[in-house]
C-alpha cells in the first residue's frame, strides 16, 4: 500500500508535537520544512523522530559546499532523509548524497514542484533530473500529484526508486489518480488544518489501502 | 564602486559575530545562509544586523505557500532582503515579492549557481529567469562570477536592476573580470577562513574601488 507522509508545516512547536502525537497511528513518516525548523530550532527534527522518522524537506539547492553543510545539519539533528533540488546540478546532488552516505541517510530529489509554476522551468528538465537522481543512486524522487500524467512518466524513468507525491488535497491532486504509481503521498494542510487531524489522517490512510 | 557582501557561512555564532565585527569597516552587507541560521537560530539575523544589513540567502525554491512562510520568517527576524530561486516559477517569485513588500524588504533572484553544476539545468533558463525577475519587480539578480560572459549577458537583460556576484575567490571567479558589470560581489571563505579576516576584507574592498 501507499504510505502517508505528514507535512508538518505549522510554525508552532507545541502544535507540531500535538498533531504528530494525534496522527502518529495513521501516518508513516513526518516531513518538516523550514517554517517549522526556523521557528522551533533544528532540534525539532530529533524531537519529532520519537513519533515517526523525519524527512528534512530543505529543498537543498545551493552550491555543493553549502549544500553539504545543510545536509549535515539535517542528519546530525536526526533526519533520516533530506529533499534536494535536482536542478541545482549533479555536483550538488552528489555532495548531498555523499553526506547522506556518512549517516546511512536517504536523499529524495525534486523533479517538478506541484505548484503551477512548476511547469515553467522545472518541467522542461524534470525527466533529465529523474535520470540523474537514478544515476547518482538517490533513494527516490518527488513528483507532483497535481499532474498525474507526469507522475506516470517519471515513474517509468526511475523504475524501482521510491516516488513521493505532494500536492494532494488543498493543492488539488487526487489520490485515486496517482495511487498505483507512487510509494508515498505527502499531505499537509488537509490534516494539520483539520478540526480533527487524527480523523482526517485516518480517512486518508484508509483511502491509500 | 562595487560593494562587498560577506557570506558568513560559519557554523558557530560566536565566530560569526567575531568576524562580522572585525570586518564591518570593509564590508557593505552580510549574507547568511542556512548553515549559520540552523546552528545559531534564525534570530542571528537580527543580531548580525547591528554590524551591517543582512541578506537571508535562503535560496527559496518551494511552492508559493511555503515560500511565503519562509520569507516571512526572514523579514520578521530582521533580514532586509531574501534570495529566491527563479526556476521555482513565477508564482513562487510573486509570493516572495508580496511578502517582501509588506516589510519594505528586497528580493534577489538566482539566475545560475556559480558552481559547475549551474550550467547543467539552470543555464538553459537563466536568461528567462532574469527577464522574469525584472518583470515581477524584484530588486536584483544573482549571477555567477565564475562565468563573466554570462554576467555580461544577464546584466544586459536586467538593465538597472542590481547584479550580485558570488563565486569570487575560492570558487575561482576574478574581480577584474566582472567589476564593471556588477553592483556587489559576495566573498565568503576567502575572508572568514583567512588568518586575518579584517586584512583580507580590506584587501578585497580596495580591489573593488
Amino acid at each position: 500500500m501507499v504510505g502517508l507522509i505528514l507535512a508538518l508545516d505549522v510554525m508552532d512547536e507545541k502544535k507540531a508535537f500535538e498533531i504528530a502525537e494525534k496522527t502518529a497511528e495513521w501516518i508513516n513518516l513526518i516531513k518538516v520544512n523550514y517554517p517549522l525548523v526556523l521557528s522551533a530550532g533544528v532540534d525539532v527534527i530529533k524531537k519529532l523522530s520519537k513519533f515517526k522518522k523525519v524527512i528534512a524537506d530543505f529543498k537543498i539547492s545551493d552550491i555543493p559546499y553549502t549544500s553539504s553543510l545543510i545536509s549535515r545539519m539535517a542528519f546530525e539533528n536526526g533526519a533520516f532523509a533530506v529533499i534536494c533540488h535536482g536542478f541545482a546540478g549533479s555536483d550538488t546532488l552528489r555532495a548531498v548524497k555523499d553526506v547522506a552516505g556518512e549517516y546511512g541517510g536517504e536523499v529524495y530529489v525534486v523533479t517538478e514542484l506541484s505548484s503551477p509554476g512548476g511547469v515553467e522551468f522545472l518541467q522542461k528538465v524534470s525527466n533529465s533530473i529523474a535520470v540523474l537522481a537514478k544515476d547518482i543512486g538517490c533513494d527516490g524522487i518527488i513528483a507532483p500529484a497535481t499532474r498525474p500524467e507526469r507522475v506516470r512518466e517519471l515513474r517509468e524513468i526511475v523504475g524501482d526508486l521510491k516516488v513521493i507525491c505532494p500536492g494532494v488535497g488543498v493543492q488539488g491532486g487526487r489520490i485515486e489518480d496517482i495511487k498505483e504509481l507512487v510509494d508515498y503521498i505527502i499531505v499537509g494542510r488537509s490534516i494539520y488544518l483539520a478540526k480533527d487531524p487524527k480523523k482526517e489522517a485516518k480517512k486518508i490512510y484508509e483511502l491509500l489501502k
